[in-house]
């Protein structure tokens, strides 16, 4: 087999076959094929697509570039994955819910790029916090605890890190075939049999059109299939940023006080959250989703998650003791005139937060766990002028006049009136 | 400027800037640049193609991205290029007959790579003939006799060679606008105000189409125009071995013959020679293609073209005295049935007496001079069974048997009349 041939084939529009693809994910994760030869295929896939078959083939072996948990002694264990957004802060409450309700959830995050976050970032706003555990002690939290939140280990597809990096650097990123894979090879590689997936679409989010997301949301979920476990897809709305905060310490707060007091807490993210833990148990126990949502709201009303969450961070040594960062200034963003929130620049919103030092613009950058944003509106809400949007919370005086300023123009104010967006779009499941 | 976002560009269908290009084969060629992004910009281009501003911008910057040969005192200095063949020595004849036509020919060629011959290796068939002339050396040869045959000098178009390998690699050679670019991109570096191109179609040649062929000598002759200079290009026959002999001694020996006796040359070898030579010297003297092929019969029936063959070889220290390589092995290959010859599979004529040693598999194979193949017959014509279909030339006499099956398996008998396949299909020409 030669790779030029494969290449040829894939740009000629051809479907590769499984020994292609693996041969040639094999040979890149070794070295044998270099980079420009998988750039010129990633760049033929880009425009030529890859059918379900072959991004199943190609999913699977990018799973199989390393190393792979054995959940097998775990049969209702879940594994939740969202594509990213901006205060996307779901899977701190989801996985404490799951885990009460007894679904064991072994769950390892990606860390904040760009103007989304990410949760391996917030979690480690927790003085103490390690989410660097092995592959043994998740897998030993999952049995004494119920669930870990750890960062993925440098074993996990190998592949798709590789892949991850040539793509950015050659403008093959948007691309679904190439998407799907990249997603579902490291759950693949987690060992869960079942996936919960919830896919954004909207101003903050990957994906800017439903079209586009459900799109992937079905793709995930027919990979998974193919690939031999259960999934549930959610198509959510990212048209503006969920709950209040954006920001690392803000956002574990807001989901520790939302645990704690569920009646308080910001209606969409309570939404949201209840939705996806009923929708995650109903497929990790086989239950109907009613049942899955009434296990949630016992166990959040009982104060059971809020204990799981408690528990899962003090078995990765984070101490709440302590309290979260605090940022030393915070100041209120005002409404400039009356009118109705039409509509918010989510990615916008996003970017601000990474500016006040709360997220990177490169990998190595350090992070401001405190700095961040509280947001006191929604779209669709009736503002006055002079009314409070939102709180920049900032360490550096200089960068608070830039933070005011984005703040403003990524919150659309008009005298129009402005249904709220709706919050779930598109549920995507196919059971065998 | 971005290499991901021109990447994104090109991959998005738009089209390039000469910045844009510029940037890119500048980066390139200092390996500011990585060979991935490369690959996927040349993907790119070769599934959304370039228009013929982009091709010409491209030309010139991988014509600029290296030395660049000054023949502004030679006014009416030719350059002749073939897009390669079997059998195809006319370089050999076409260069003496436009020199003492009074045509300066400052000529660089490559060596063969695959199935085709390169002019550099047959004349290294000749003893002590060296090719690896200086830049100096050449434009002095050119002054002092009117023409040299050389290799391309490391400094000519750099961006071309690493662009080639990488295109070969990727499979992103057959692709209209990155082989204008590499074909003109050195013709440019070389100098000449005009250009001679003889693009081969059929079973032997890169272009197997009429309308391939077609389409890249008028992309040839309009990427010159928009360089600024003149430019001829004939679409000719490689539906068949171009006279009669492949292998390097073997046609060194048959231009010698043609330029020594043209009556008893084999008329179709003999024809395109006259018709090139006359296109040339029209085109670069700017008198009728009826005058010029007056000047090519004269120069070639006085035994002016063949003195001036025999000045170049003693010019780059050839020395003919010492007899050209002969294989210790002939045997003839006989029709195994009455018949006419319907084609030939010119490509495995080629391959057979790469098979021999007579040329390279890969870049650094050595070749043998001495073997190779000599045709007795054409396609068209009536042929007895057991009548001499051609000579192998042989070294080894474990070689043999392989060579006369593939002989026999490359040539097509039947008992149906086929006439003749014309000679030069199209000629393109644009004067400005």
């Amino acid at each position: 087999m030669h790779i030029p041939e494969i290449i040829a084939k894939k740009r000629d529009g051809g479907a590769l076959t499984a020994a292609e693809i693996t041969f040639f994910v094999d040979g890149y994760t070794t070295g044998a094929v270099p980079d420009y030869q998988a750039a010129a295929l990633l760049m033929a896939i880009y425009l030529q697509g890859m059918d379900g078959a072959e991004t199943a083939t190609l999913t699977a072996a990018m799973a199989g570039s390393g190393q792979q948990l054995d959940l097998s002694d775990l049969p209702h264990a879940l594994d939740k994955h969202s594509t990213g957004g901006v205060g996307d802060k779901t899977s701190l409450i989801v996985v404490p819910i799951l885990a009460a309700a007894g679904v064991p959830v072994c769950k390892m995050s990606g860390r904040g790029l760009g103007h989304t976050g990410g949760t391996l970032d917030k979690l480690e706003a927790i003085s103490g916090l390690s989410v660097a555990l092995s592959p043994e002690q998740m897998l030993a939290q999952v049995h004494s605890v119920g669930a870990c939140l750890a960062g993925q280990t440098e074993t996990l597809a190998p592949a798709d890190k590789k892949l991850y990096a040539l793509r950015d650097a050659t403008a093959t990123v948007a691309c679904l075939p190439l998407i799907v894979s990249s997603i579902l090879s490291k759950k693949l590689a987690g060992g869960a049999p079942s996936f919960l997936f919830d896919v954004k679409v909207g101003s903050g989010a990957l994906m800017k059109t439903q079209a586009d997301a459900l799109a992937l949301a079905e793709a995930l979920v027919a990979g998974s299939i193919a690939n031999g476990r259960r999934a549930t897809a959610l198509v959510t709305d990212m048209s503006q940023s969920l709950g209040r905060t954006i920001g690392n310490a803000l956002e574990v707060n807001e989901a520790l006080e939302l645990l704690e007091n569920p009646a308080s807490a910001e209606p969409r993210l309570l939404e949201l959250c209840l939705r996806l833990s009923a929708e995650g148990i109903s497929l990790a126990q086989g239950s109907s989703v009613e049942a899955g949502r009434e296990q949630a709201e016992t166990v959040l009303k009982s104060g059971a998650a809020r204990d799981k969450f408690l528990a899962i961070i003090a078995a990765q040594g984070g101490n709440l003791a302590q309290c979260l960062p605090e940022a030393p200034i915070v100041v209120p963003v005002t409404a400039p005139i009356a009118g109705t929130i039409q509509a918010m620049e989510t990615q916008a919103l996003g970017e601000l937060v990474v500016r006040l030092g709360g997220g990177r613009a490169t990998k190595e950058a350090h992070i401001d766990p405190a700095v961040g944003l509280v947001l006191q509106v929604t779209v669709g809400q009736r503002v006055e002028a002079g009314q409070v949007l939102a709180f920049v919370h900032a360490r550096a005086p200089e960068a608070v006049e830039q933070a005011i300023a984005a703040t403003l123009a990524a919150i659309l104010i008009t005298p129009a009136p402005r249904e709220a967006p709706s919050l779930i779009h598109q549920i995507v499941k196919i059971r065998v």
